[in-house]
């Protein structure tokens, strides 16, 4: 089989190794596709070597199809289309209080443990959800993003006829755009690239680029002088963090989707004076999985427009190399059989 | 009667003018006690001189009883004691959605309208709330900031069993404290001055110095590591808003009472990680006004000890000099009769 590895400094090596059987509890899957995920390019940039045991075969955006199972696993069977939430909270503690996706021993499988980027990988069966026969398993390697989206929207806690500001109009937050108008909301999005931006007016989003246009007005305007419901901040940047509580509506609610890693300022007073409330989500529980697992059964929404390049497992050092090229392109997928 | 005007410059003058009959749909009220807020103090520093029309009777933390009913005016009679809830929402719009007591063209009575430090006050009636017969009017004088306090509490969705950290011991702060126990939670609190430590303590808190012990570690201690359910930002300083991610546990909810003006470096990695909610308080709806009361008519609170002074009203000018020299002081009192 053929295994990819990063090395460290922006490195892939692909090699061969012999496939190995499930353990106890472990399924092994034959990988379709693996997408490329932006944490998977913060490692390729060396950005979180000192939490990936190098040399490691990373990725977790995933599908496939279960190709053995170990001793004692009766939730698949050979043959089963899946995908894997890669999520490992077998280190979990009372003080989680139960909650199991963030708990605080969580182990992320392909950056904490090996990952899918390879012919064929080997998970703890409690990771597995299963797909309908019929899934395309291109499509489906868009679930675990997916089921990021609906995690947000559904913590946002979004109701039919509310209004919702995405900023950031990247992978994620055109993914949240499209949960969010599938809960019945109007859904406005703002997105500074250009090429972007035509993308998601091709889909039919509303879209601002708040470097052209006063977002908030704009807004405004939108909703009888309302503002948002609810915000989500995908973009990650100061500019998104200033905005957001002023398009905020009078106890708007504010996703925080968006990693900062350093302290960044945010208008307090604003969160008093508008009783506003910022909700951190983080990954996805089950129920999200199932939701995002739904939505592509059902293939409903232009899935397969945001899948902008498809490269074979064995070209993954390229496929990095250009999509760091490429900021106009969305979802890049690994081929991971050819 | 007298009447006390703010004229700016650090400067109140007292004055006698004649008593003014109600308007339609007006109430007289023949004012008992008024408390000192930060914010009258934040007035008598020149801080809000734009907003305050100078020279302008303030306060807003009042006690007293119905003594004239304008025309119209059902809810009350001569002889009712009573507090006012200062909000006047006669602006509201469409676009704040229902939520009176924070909408958009809200006026503060006694901030942008004549306030209570005076013998007599005239309000609109719908400001009224009803107390028992049998309540003491100076320990009434603290409903008002008891009403942030049970409108703070309530937002948290705080449960029996829970623990609450409240960053800060001053009046509000004390008052979250005394709330949150009545819920049944574990309070801790965190205050750096050691006058209201000792207070605290007197009152059976759990108080920390920040100073001088490990917040996190403490929580830590006392919750079997699942830290703080809930965080109340009481304090208004950086190093709190640096704890309150810290100290808060997974899913844990941040109560924002505290008012920051400019904008303030946050955590919202901490907000991702451990899926924290900021919930923005300001305030208090009717229902905390109840709460308010009901808890003052049950006088089991220690609400008399929080009461540091009771001034004449005619000494306005010296119990602001005063309380600017004592950052010990809890609340200090005008006498409006006297
Ligand atoms: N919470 C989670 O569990 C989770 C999971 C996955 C990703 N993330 C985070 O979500 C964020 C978005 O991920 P992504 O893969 O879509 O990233 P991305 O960088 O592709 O998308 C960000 C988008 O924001 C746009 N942008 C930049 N400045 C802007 C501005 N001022 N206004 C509006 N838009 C602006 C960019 O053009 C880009 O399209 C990242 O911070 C990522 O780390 C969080
Ligand atoms: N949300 C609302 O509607 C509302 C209403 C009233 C007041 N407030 C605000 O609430 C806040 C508190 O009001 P207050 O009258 O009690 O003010 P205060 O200044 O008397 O109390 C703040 C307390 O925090 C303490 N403190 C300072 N640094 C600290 C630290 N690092 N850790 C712990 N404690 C620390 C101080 O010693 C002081 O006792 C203010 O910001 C005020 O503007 C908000
Ligand atoms: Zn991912
Ligand atoms: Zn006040």
């Amino acid at each position: 089989m053929i295994v990819t590895k990063y090395e460290g400094n922006k490195t892939f090596t692909v090699g061969e190794k012999a496939i190995e059987q499930p353990a106890s509890g472990e399924v092994q899957i034959k990988v379709a596709y693996c997408g490329i995920c932006g944490t998977d390019v913060h490692i390729y940039h060396g950005m979180m070597d000192k939490r990936v045991a190098m040399p490691q075969t990373i990725g977790h955006e995933m599908s496939g199809e279960i190709s053995a199972v170990g001793a004692g696993v009766t939730n698949v069977q050979v043959g089963d289309k899946v995908v894997v939430r890669p999520l490992d909270n077998r280190g979990e503690l009372p003080s989680d209080k139960g909650i199991s996706h963030i708990c605080k021993n969580l182990k992320f499988i392909g950056i904490d443990s090996p990952g899918a980027m390879q012919q064929y990988w080997n998970v703890p069966a409690f990771t597995i959800h299963k797909l309908k026969a019929s899934t395309d398993l291109k499509l489906a390697a868009l679930i675990e993003p997916l089921g990021v989206a609906c995690h947000d929207v559904r913590l946002s806690e979004l109701k039919e006829g509310e209004t919702a500001v995405v900023l950031g109009g990247g992978p994620i937050g055109m993914l949240v755009a499209f949960v969010a108008k599938s809960y019945g909301a109007q859904v406005i999005i703002s997105e500074v690239n250009p090429v972007r931006i035509a993308m998601a007016k091709s889909w039919g989003f509303d879209v601002v680029s708040p470097i052209d246009t006063d977002l908030v007005s704009y807004v405004e305007g939108k909703t009888d002088g309302k503002l948002a419901d609810v915000v989500f901040e995908v973009a990650g940047v100061q500019p998104a963090l200033d905005i957001m509580t002023e398009v905020a509506g009078i106890r708007g609610r504010i996703v925080m989707v968006a990693i900062h890693g350093e302290p960044k300022p945010v208008s307090l007073f604003k969160f008093f004076w508008k009783e506003l409330k910022l909700i951190g989500a983080r990954v996805y529980e089950p129920e999200d999985y199932e939701k995002a697992i739904d939505l592509v059964t059902k293939n409903e929404l232009p899935f397969e427009e945001l899948i902008t390049d498809v490269q074979p497992l064995t070209k993954i050092q390229n496929a990095f190399e250009q999509n760091d090229l490429n900021p106009n392109g969305m979802k890049v997928l690994l081929d991971c059989q050819n």
